[in-house]
């Protein structure tokens, strides 16, 4: 299945005193890259949640290529990097919509845990949308 | 009981591209400032969430008299504005520690939930720290 | 001219820990909508800084009613509420898209400034895009 | 020089509906330290601006190794990772006062650039505070 695109606004909260948009902003928007990966995929990640999995970040990196600016039209585009039963990653691409321009690369890393940040199996169902092949 | 007063440093997140502190940030300092206020009275607001009582904002509002900068030193000075049974309310005064200018007003109201967001009493022992009178 | 409708969805770094978004996010959607607001009327918030006006916040507030969740459709609805030649405010109503609940209402007032924090008079220009009357 | 340490308690706003703080949040933190690691030096980054200069991100990383929770007390040690005339980098490492539990380690990459976003030099004075030996 093709990568998922999302598309958001620069907010003027987002940006900071050096008159660009800060860098930990760009963690906030590959959250909604992987949250709407999986939502294309039929699996919301608040669903997720309701069944009692977890995804939190255990390693998340950015590179920061030219600064977004206010009110620019944002692309994350998200892809999966790596899966196996216990964890994932997502590649991101952050790009100005008006000239295509990169302005990041991120990646983070993913395990799934219980509602109890205790480690567990991704089930196999949830697997197999997040990309996963079942042998 | 004298009211309650936090310190914090301005962080460089918390500036916008107007080169001052974004208003929507006043908000979690007035929330650092109840957190400190509830503490001094030997009562965290961690543990009030495991006896299972929440404090949601149902209501917030701020004067934003001078801009707070990068940097600076800020004084959240919290006072109790009013409290029943079912609700309370905070009021604080944030000013710049170097020169004491007054930066902004701000008062929030809450109601007192349990974890499943129900309006719940105040316990008797939490109402009396907050400052309540029990005749 | 009508007000103006903005969209959006709850990101998770939205939420706290009460497992709903923060009282302190929603003053980040009004600045969508009043964004939107103006965008609507042909003038930028990103132009208009260009021009060396700014708009900062002296006065917010919000009543919340009923809480977004993670992953809400939101919709913000904008409407000019005052305005003169030197402040000027807006009144907001945030809905759950799904269903129509009324999440919160707002308020924040303005002045017109410039590039370096000192009052200004809004342009005639932007005055008459704003909503202003002029005789 | 040894290294810097910053004192934080987490904020309430930090915290997301995983009841942990969001991993965006340490980015913010690393801020922080790097700030305190250059006060301690005598040069204020506030000051720095005043000079023209800015130390844009370029890279970011993090590794989560353990949970911060609500009303923990961080500590974030920072030191200089590498450091020449254009670029230079630090590490973080980031624990709860309480147990001395490593919760993350971070390192952030810095270009010296302008006030318009320009690559620039950083000045010799400001390359010895930092940290860098000048033959």
């Amino acid at each position: 299945m093709a990568d998922s695109k999302s598309f958001l606004r620069v907010r003027y909260v987002e940006t900071d005193q050096m008159g660009i948009v800060h860098h930990s902003v760009y963690f906030h928007w590959m959250e909604v890259g992987r949250a709407d990966y999986l939502r294309e995929r039929g699996l919301s990640y608040a669903k997720m949640e309701e069944m009692g999995i977890r995804m939190p970040v255990v390693e998340a990196k950015a590179e920061f290529i030219s600064p977004a600016k206010y009110d620019d039209e944002i692309v994350v585009r998200t892809s999966l990097a790596e899966k196996n039963r216990i964890s994932f990653a997502f590649d991101y691409e952050i790009a100005r919509k008006a000239d295509g321009i990169l302005l990041a690369k991120g990646t983070t890393r993913h395990v799934a845990t219980d509602g109890f940040n205790r480690p567990r199996r991704v089930p196999t169902d949830v697997f197999k949308i997040i990309g996963g092949s079942v042998a």
